[in-house]
Order: C-alpha cells, then structure tokens, then sequence
C-alpha cells in the first residue's frame, strides 16, 4: 500500500474512535447531569453496544494489517505518526485479548454500577453496592491478566492509569512520603488548630456558582471551549481541545469546597485545552497519564490556589462574592483557613498534607482486593480500621467511607495513586518552574497567563506524543518526592509555627 | 439459516441502531443545553461519523441479505417481525440510495447549521443563515429523490413526516381549513378583544420552573423517567420508553409561553412514554409519524391545556404559584386570555384558532424551496409577504420573521405541515373519546388519568407498529378536517359572542 493512502486510514480509523469516543462521554454526560434516575437500562445497552462495535473496529483484520505495515514502515512515519501507530498497536494487541461478549458486559455493568452507587450512597447503603463492586473487581482482576499477564493484576491495572508505575514504586513513594508527612501531622496535631468556621456559614448555592464562573475566569479558561456543570462528584471530561467540559459541587455549608474544585477541574481543563491542534481526533489527543493530568488539577487547586500570593490576589473580589460571610475576615485569615490541616474523612475536602493519606488508604485496599486478599464485602471494616491507622479518625458511615469516591463504580481501579503522583509531580515542576518564571509575582497580581504558557510549553501541547515519565523529565528532571516534601514541609512549618 | 437465528441477527442489527439513535440523540442535547457556544466543529465530526457507521451497518450486505431472507419467510413472522423487516426494508433501500460521502456531509451541515442559526438569530441576522438555509435546500431536494424519485421532491420529502401524504392532499386540507377558519378569524376581529395584559407581567424564570414541574406532574409524567431542560427552541427527545425528555423556555414577560409549551412537549412525551415495552431498542419504537405526534402534544396543549374546564380546575393552584401577577385575575379571565386569537407573528406563541395560518406560511415556502421556484435568499421577503396576506400583519425582523423556528437549520422540510395535520386528527380523535370517556369531568377534576388511558390504548402503546394513516383510522376512523373545524367554530363563537 502507498504510505498517503496508508496513512490516510490510520486518520480515518482515528477519528472514528474519536466518534465512539464523543458518543461514550456524552451519554456518561447526560447520565450524571441531567438524565432522569431511573434510565440506566436504555443508556447501558447503548453504552455496551457502542464499546462493542469500538472494539470490533480496533481488532479487525484490516486494522491489525494497518497498524502492521505502519509499523514495519515505521522509519518512513514521522514522530506524530510513529507514536499513534504505537499507541494503537498497544490498544490493538491489549483489546484482541479481551473477549468481545464481556467487554460490552463489563461496559454495560460500569453503566449500572455508576446508578447503584449513586443510590446505595445517597441511602448510605453499603449493602446495595456490595455485589456490584465485587463484580467490578472480578473484571479487573480479569482484565489486568488481559492488559498483561506478565505482571500481578494490581501492577497490570497500575501501568493503565501511569505506564512504568507498579506497586514497588508505589510502596516506596508512599513510605517516603508517610516518613516525610506524617511527623510534620503529629506537630501540627500538638498545635492551636486554625479557625475556619467562617468558611462553614451559609453560602448559597447561586452566589457560589457566580463565584466559580469567577475563577474561571481568573484561570483563563474561555468558557465558549469550556462548559461548568454541577454533579455528585467532580470531574472534567473532554471531547477536544475546544470542547472541555468541569463539574463541581455546590455544598451551600462549604464555601471552600466548590472554590478548590473548580481550581482542580480547571487544572484538568487547561491541560486538555492546550494540547496541540494537529493531534486532535488522533489517539494521542487527551493527556498522556492520569499522573499527570492529575499534576495540572493539583498544581492549580494547591500550589497556586492555596498559596498565599494568589489568595491575597483574589481575595477582595472573594470578599465582593460573599460579603455577609466575609466581610470581617482578613486574606491573612481565609489563607489560613484553606490551608487548615487536619485528619478528615473526605478525600476530595481534605487539606493538602493530609491529601496523600486518603489516597494511601485506597491504594492498600485496592491492591487487596485486585490481589485477591481481601473481599468486597470486607471494604467498609477495612477502611475504617486503615483510617484509624493513618489519619486518626473514624469512620461513622459508608456514605462518607467506602461510598464517598465514583471511581470504582466506574470500574477505575489503580487510578487513585495518580493524585498522590500527580501532587508531586506538580511540586517538582513548581520548582523547576520558578527558575523561568516569577510565579509568586505572577499569582500575587492575579495573573495565571506566564504559568499557564510555562505549563503548555513543557506538558499541555505535547498529549500523549512522550510517555508519561518523558512528560515528567521534559518538565522537572527525573522524578523525585523529595521537592514535594521540602514544599510541604516548608509551608506548613510556617502556617504552624513548627 | 434458522428462523431463530435470523431472528436474533434482526434483533442485534436494531440494537445497533439504537445505540447510533442513542449517541445521536445524546450528542444533539447536549449541543442544544449545555454545550459551549464554539464546540460545534468537533461534535460535527463525531455526528457525521456516528452517521456513516449506522447507515453502512443498514446498507451492508449482511444486512440486506438478512432482510431479505426474512421479507421471503413473512408469513413465519409474527406481526412485529414483518413490520420490522418491512421498516428496516423501506430505511435500506433508500439509504443505500444516499452516497455515503453526501450523508455524512449532510449530518455534518445539520450539526454546523444549527449552530449558525442560533447565532443568525440571535444577532437577527439572516444573511448569515442564508448560504447554509441554500445548502440545506439543495440537500433535501436530492435526497428527496433518493427518498422516492417516482414522486416529486416536495412531495418525498412529505411522505418521510407523514406517509401517504402529499401536495395535492395537504393543498386540499389548507383550503378547506382556510375556508373553514379565516371568516371566524375576521369576524373576531370585528369584536372587542380580550385582555390578555396580566400574562405579560414579570415572572420570574424560577417560579415558571416551579409551575412547570407542577405541570408534569398534572399531566402524570413520571420524572424518573422523564426530565425537563430549558433550550432556545422547545422539543422532545427519546431515548426510550422509560427514557424521555422534554425542554420549555421562559419567557419572564409571557406566562402563558412556557405553560403551553410544557403541556405541548408533554403531550409528546406521554405519547413516547407508552408505547408498549416490547417494542423497545426496534425500529417500531418511537412514534409513528410527525403528525400523529403532533396529535397528541397539541391534544394536550389546546384541546385539554386550552379548555375551560381545565383551566378552572388547576387555576387555584397557578395562582398559588403567581400570587402577585393573579392574585386579582378570575379564572375566566385566564381561561379567555390563553384564548385570545389574534394574528401574531410567532408560531410557537400562537393561538389555536390562527396556528395552522403559521403553518401555511411555511408550507407554502417550502414547497417553493425544494420546488425549485424559490432561493434562500428571497425567503425573508415572501414570508413578509405571506405574513401580511395570510395573518395581516408586518413582520419587523427576521429574528421574529423566517428565523425563528429551528426545523430548516436541523434539515426538517416538510415537518411544519404535521402541526396542522396533528391539529385536525387531535379534533378528531377527541370528538371519539367523548363517547368513551366523561372528558370535560375529567379535565374538570383536574384528573387526565382516564383521557391519555384511552389515547395509550387508541394511539400510545403501537409505536410503529402501524401505518400512520392506521393509527388515525384506529383512534377515530377516516381523516376529515371538519371534526377541527367545527371545534374550533363552536370555541370561538361562544368565546367571541360571533
């Protein structure tokens, strides 16, 4: 076949999966923003099938005879070339193993088990998501064996969210990080606490919705590429890098709540936002890893977003949006506020030292259950007793334990520990960074553009063209936990006077 | 091969196309509500993809071979079986008709359409919609050809809204309404008019959202099953029969707007709502034809929404939800006033007795756009023109003019004439059910109950399962205009004093 007419299908065979790719998240869309409650049947079967004729489409003999001779001819392609054709050999081989019939089957129950949840956590309910999670798990113990046999399942389900991480590096970063944090935890515990029960007023839902359209703004998100909307839990889907879309949450008792989430979703945001145009609708058009796409999230909600220059920078206009709540609050004072470390029981409320220690208690339970050592009806005893150990506290219920987080009913298993890579990830780019840019002048004045351009320069435009670990040297030099650590501790010596 | 196994080969080829019918329908609502306002490029890729992927699986020799088999063994099928094969026959054959290339670059035009008609009408500006309204015109008028070239393209295009129907028809069904309705029309206008002043108050959005939830729930619409958006232009949209919604828009000086369109869309959404479970993910699922559609949504609308018993009974309650704007306005009073006939200039708005002149208007270009005999370009002055000789009165922009309805940028010519259509079959099938059911008690009572439990048994739960032409013969035998006619004749008389 002539190279043009060859790499003319490789674009068309791309942006068909692009168009299953749309269809898929704007059902999951619809489903956790508008759809009426009791309308997951129709939506999984529609789910199922189309993931179906997506496979299908992957794992064809004209696919496979595609992607073959592409890649024999690989010295002829250019990098952009060469990197989706081995992207998509990847998904090609990985897809072939997976029987057809249970991967619609294991579409259709992520469907199903995203509606349990919802109820089984309103109705704080454990009970009623128990046989579900199980199934889920049994999946991805299969799956993992799928994706790759040479590995144990938990490192298999490991590599999808972060290519090159498994649970030896896992285990040693955490056990750095419990070793680095978790004396700093105990000296602040011996500390007066910080007062922030004026973040805990009435804020209504309304003005915190004007103010979140606020942030976006000061974030440089143009809202004709980048919808808001409201959901259970946060998130931020992407269909191309003119069309992002976030979620938050409006709890009318937490102003802060909202406020850091669409800083986190925002991260998300501009990261698939400055990927660069001639990778859209091919493979390599979303960000490379949830590492680092959770680097982003974490840099904006944490390293910009709770430091002092950017509170200070924003805070009048904070001031303007809830008067009645604020007015006799100083910026020294809500800066303080946001920045309050103290053991609790929300993952996605917590502060930022404490953050990781969220993340730890799921990555143990996840590596039991896809291990095969622990059961899911044993989850709820599991995680109240790994609170205990590491945060101190207990667990009063479900809703706000095992239930609280939506990525294991939509059947994500090894993406938690992305949040505690991504946070260090972001701390080591912070300080690479400062060597270019004067990012406290720049958060001081309220201006997020030279970040942003730094940030796009060395992540965003890149997508999925360099490995994630490529990602991570380009921007900050090999990885380390250790900038992550010196940031913490530097901040929260000063906030507690340690 | 086995009757069984061909049988479950015609079971998953529907199933497909219910999922394209589902990622369509999906991608389209979200572009209608939620969508930033510059993300109409990519999603046009995905549509028009989506698109070709369901027509090749329809045209592909599989298919047919499939569908033939089981057309030559018609007389093994039961009655859902043959209308299957024989719907899936007629979509086969013409869309093997259509290029592949001109169908997926019509669903493109379609998405890019509607996108620029919101901003032409928004900005009142239609010289920006023109080039595309032309290109939409020449799209039709060929595939009006693939559809049927034995008919004329109008009249092709006609028959895909309402099978059987035609120009020489639906000339004949105007002059008749037109002869019928414009005397009592002039006569009115010799009358003192009502007082309509107090729907034109301020009404808060938010109180309009509450009454029309109130709304839905008078009409027995099940919110698990059924949601309620807020989009430019009101419509239904199913996804299943447990899965349908509806959206309204709010106009905050125009009480009566959103009210009528809620019971209008609602009247769609029951009718979506029963047809029969075993129908579902078939081609038979969704409602028969545009206009019997239209039959149920005005019968809802104007025959129940318009009545003086209804109105009397749920007024207490609107004026509980408006105190301030109704508190001194007597339920004759309201009753009259969202009777009012007056030509006006918006069809959605209109009154019952002056609709179907709005829907002439629009017929008769059409006829003249695919006709061949009219140019985008020259719509705005002969609808001016038409607005002037039909309703009498000016047309001040093209915002309100020949911009202000949504069907041409979504590529529908030849769906206007089912308004009228739906009208008279809506008049017509009522005068039956009164001989059945106690409707004017039970509009009294405030109770639809027994009125959509005859429209379900009568109309509802067929789906597809008969031709529309059946379906009408079956709720009240042969179609007339005069049942319409005398309705509207008999309401207006005794509301006027003619």
């Amino acid at each position: 076949m002539e190279i043009e007419r060859a790499l003319q299908q490789l674009e068309s065979l791309q942006k068909k999966l692009y168009a299953y790719h749309c269809a898929d998240s704007s059902l999951y869309l619809d489903a956790v923003t508008t759809a009426p409650s009791d309308t997951s049947e129709g939506r999984g079967v529609a789910m199922s099938i189309l993931a179906g004729e997506s496979q299908k489409l992957m794992t064809c003999p004209e696919t496979k005879a595609l992607l073959d001779e592409l890649s024999a001819r690989a010295g002829e392609l250019d990098l952009v070339h060469r990197r989706e054709v081995e992207e998509l050999r990847r998904s090609c081989e990985q897809l072939t193993r997976i029987p057809a019939d249970e991967y619609m089957a294991y579409k259709e129950l992520c469907n199903r088990a995203d509606d349990v949840w919802h109820k089984a956590k309103a109705q704080d309910d454990f009970a009623l998501f128990c046989p579900v999670l199980q199934e889920l798990v049994d999946y991805n113990r299969r799956f993992a064996g799928y994706y790759d046999a040479s590995k144990a399942p938990y490192d298999a389900l490991l590599n999808e969210y972060e290519r090159g991480v498994d649970r030896k590096m896992l285990d040693s970063f955490f056990a750095t990080l419990r070793e680095g944090l978790v004396p700093l935890i105990h000296k602040i515990g011996e500390k007066p606490q910080i007062d922030d029960s004026f973040l805990h007023q009435e804020y209504p839902a309304a003005q915190q919705k004007a103010f979140a359209d606020y942030l976006m703004e000061v974030m440089g998100l143009d809202r004709s590429h980048c919808g808001l909307g409201e959901t259970e839990h946060p998130f931020t889907l992407e269909f191309n890098n003119k069309d992002v879309r976030i979620t938050t949450n409006y709890d009318e008792h937490n102003v802060a709540s909202s406020m850091y989430s669409v800083l986190h979703e925002g991260g998300h945001a501009l990261y698939e936002l400055g990927i660069r145009d001639d990778l859209q609708y091919t493979c390599l058009a979303g960000g490379v890893s949830m590492g680092v796409h959770e680097s982003q999230s974490r840099f904006y909600e944490n390293l910009i977003g709770r430091s002092r220059p950017f509170v200070e920078a924003i805070y009048p206009k904070v001031q303007e949006f809830f008067p009645r709540q604020l007015g006799g609050v100083s910026a020294e004072q809500f800066y303080r506020a946001v920045n309050k470390a103290q053991p609790s029981l929300i993952r996605t409320e917590a502060d930022e030292l404490t953050y990781c220690l969220h993340v730890m208690v799921r990555y143990e339970i996840e590596k039991q259950l896809i291990g095969g050592t622990l059961e899911a009806k044993d989850v709820p005893v599991v995680w109240a007793k790994l609170y205990k150990e590491y945060l101190g506290i207990e667990v009063p219920n479900d809703r706000d334990g095992c239930l609280q987080d939506s990525h294991w009913s939509g059947g994500a298993f090894g993406y938690f520990p992305s949040y505690a890579l991504g946070s260090a990830y972001g701390a080591q780019m912070l300080r690479r960074m400062e060597q270019d840019v004067d990012v406290r002048g720049a958060a001081a004045r309220g201006d997020l553009t030279p970040i942003t351009a730094w940030l796009r320069e060395k992540v965003h435009q890149y997508g999925g063209l360099m490995e994630p670990a490529d990602v991570v040297k380009n921007a900050c030099g090999d990885f380390s936990a250790e900038d992550y650590i010196q940031y913490l501790t530097r901040k929260y010596t000063e906030l507690y006077g340690l």
